[in-house]
């Protein structure tokens, strides 16, 4: 008798079987080692072609899916098929969850709230920085960051999250063992380190094109809502947010200046409905009731004494002095400058923020406000 | 027997009523000669203070109202009363529009559809850019930009649409015979000489910073929309914004990097509601429908052959190679760089917008588009 897990595989390896196709046999029968010993014409009514239905029942993938078996178990790769209780429960709610999905580093990963943060492989700096500090904020906000670990805003994502210390998930359009770009060798083991990294393809699959439109459903499959940083008028990021809201997941986008190109994307998106960004808030505000309560009240904790509104002490005055109006100055440079320790300065930064002194920009970044207006 | 108009004057100079006590004055009496004659208890059941009421009885400001009126001959600046067929309609909706408007230039400009465009008086380059840019795409399309004479956004959106040889109207918060800001004396006869400066203030009445928030209400109620180019936290181009939404008119926002204070204001607002604007087509197309058919009908019929999606003339070519994919170019430049006619070019340009082969940003600056996924 095959394993539920090897009968999945064993499927997924099967040419001409897709996405859609998985969806179909998943709906007529959740018992997968069932499906291996349907009639052809069974097979058929599903929408298998008779190929691939000839494929399968005469078991030509069995040997590939042993093969796979054994190298994952030699690999620290975790196969997770659907129906199992390790697969992540929004990807089952989609229109075509995979059967299969191959990871490395913490499984756990999977059964956390998440925000997908996608964009540009060609970002600017602009985009960059805010890719890097929404993902920072939501990591310390203890959410999973997910992303696609492709050049530019998906780097700076993971990465992001990295620095915040918390748990990143990159989705791959290539198999599992294949490391692309190359330049994120490195990236990739600190994921695995501290998160997961996750693909649909066997391993030794290339990363061609056309598989990343595919892979695509899956980030904002996990994720109970999506972020484009930066998208020029063509990417694939622009397929994100519309298969995010194809999913009914939410969609939140970073504006940015009409001259950039890069900002088009985001743009356009709001202007269809999207949710502007512009601190960590505004995307946790729209998150389920129990995520979005857990998070605000462990927030707003530390600040349960109201502070008096005008009063400043001369600590605070120092700190303001610190900041400008109409430049946004990171936490480490003020936390260095006022030789204080972090959980002091932290709390000072957010008397202040609550007293409309001060405000929080995406990277840890504060900047003062102007008492009256100009 | 007192003019309709002299009635509105002299009743507009009492001091103690407001905005708020002149509408309550026209909705008790639109005959406002009538007003001059109410019994004492009659103006205390509109509202008016014993003081107040005492002066409209005693007609001590009837002689400031003739000198006014004689001042207004002889300096080229007409009155203009609610109730006159002169009126703005538009401003005759809100809730406290004026009795008397001061107005110099061409009052006719007063008819037509019109658009305001405020911000900060501090902005940065791109703002000025924006503020200047979509002035003058509106301006094409013969719609009148509104503003407020202010430095920054206000200044730039006045000169965009008279750089597009368009009509401006620009409301003071002071005296119309006053020239405030200083540096702006050469625009405001330009203004007057291409369209029109009003005010609700006497002449002689300096820009107290009480006037502005005041004034802010009619250039939001004579206009049928008001984008908000760049605003920080406290600006004043927030309260127009509110003033716009509470008067039922579109608001429109032009969105910004959150790494700009400027653009805080803007990106808020979008959050709040505010529609995000990339292009002038996105005012355009939120405007009543007889106005809006106008200028899209107008736009179009340049363009009613389809031209081949695919085929791309030689000439086009050329321009094609002018422009870039990440830096917009600007009109005057390409037209330069041809050596075309600008019917010629123009058209050119729209058939290849068309074809989404390139992009009109606002400005008259157009970007090349990248014909596959990136």
């Amino acid at each position: 008798m095959d394993t539920h897990e090897k009968a999945a595989l064993e499927l997924s390896l099967v040419p001409g079987i897709g996405a859609w196709l998985q969806s179909n046999i998943w709906r007529a029968s959740p018992d997968l080692a069932q499906v291996l010993h349907m009639s052809g014409s069974e097979l058929e009514a599903i929408g298998i072609s008779k190929e691939a239905g000839a494929a399968i029942r005469s078991r030509r993938y069995r040997p590939m899916a042993e093969e796979i078996l054994d190298w994952a178990g030699r690999e620290k790769c975790r196969l997770v098929a659907r129906g199992s209780p390790e697969y992540p429960a929004l990807l089952g709610e989609i229109h075509d969850p995979p059967l299969v999905l191959y990871c490395r580093g913490k499984l756990e990963a999977l059964d956390r709230p998440g925000v997908a943060i996608v964009g540009t492989r060609r970002p600017t700096f602009y985009g960059l920085q805010m890719a890097q500090g929404m993902a920072y904020d939501l990591a310390k906000r203890d959410l999973v960051v997910i992303s696609g670990l492709a050049r530019g805003v998906d780097g700076a994502a993971h990465r992001g999250c990295l620095d915040a210390g918390g748990c990143t998930i990159a989705v791959l359009g290539c198999g599992i063992d294949v490391v692309y770009p190359r330049e994120h060798r490195q990236l990739t083991q600190q994921i695995i380190g501290n998160g997961l990294i996750i693909s649909e393809f066997p391993p030794g699959t290339s990363p061609a094109p056309q598989n990343f439109p595919v892979r695509n459903r899956i980030i904002s499959g996990i994720a109970l809502g999506t972020v484009i940083v930066e998208a020029s008028e063509y990417s694939g990021s622009l397929i994100t947010a519309r298969l995010a809201m194809d999913q009914n997941r939410e969609v939140f986008a970073v504006p940015g200046n009409l001259t950039s190109p890069q900002s088009f994307g985001p743009n356009f998106l709001i202007k269809q409905g999207a949710k502007l960004v512009q601190v960590w808030r505004d995307i946790v505000e729209e998150l389920p009731a129990e995520v979005r309560h857990g998070i605000l009240a462990k927030e707003d904790s530390g600040s349960a004494e109201k502070p008096d509104l005008e009063l400043v002490t001369e600590e605070e005055n120092s700190i303001l002095e610190m900041l400008a109006y109409d430049q946004p100055v990171q936490f480490d440079r003020i936390l260095k400058l006022s030789g204080m320790g972090i959980p002091q300065l932290s709390e000072l930064l957010l008397n202040l923020e609550m007293r409309g002194r001060i405000r929080q920009v995406p990277g840890n970044l504060y900047i003062r406000v102007a008492r009256r207006p100009t």
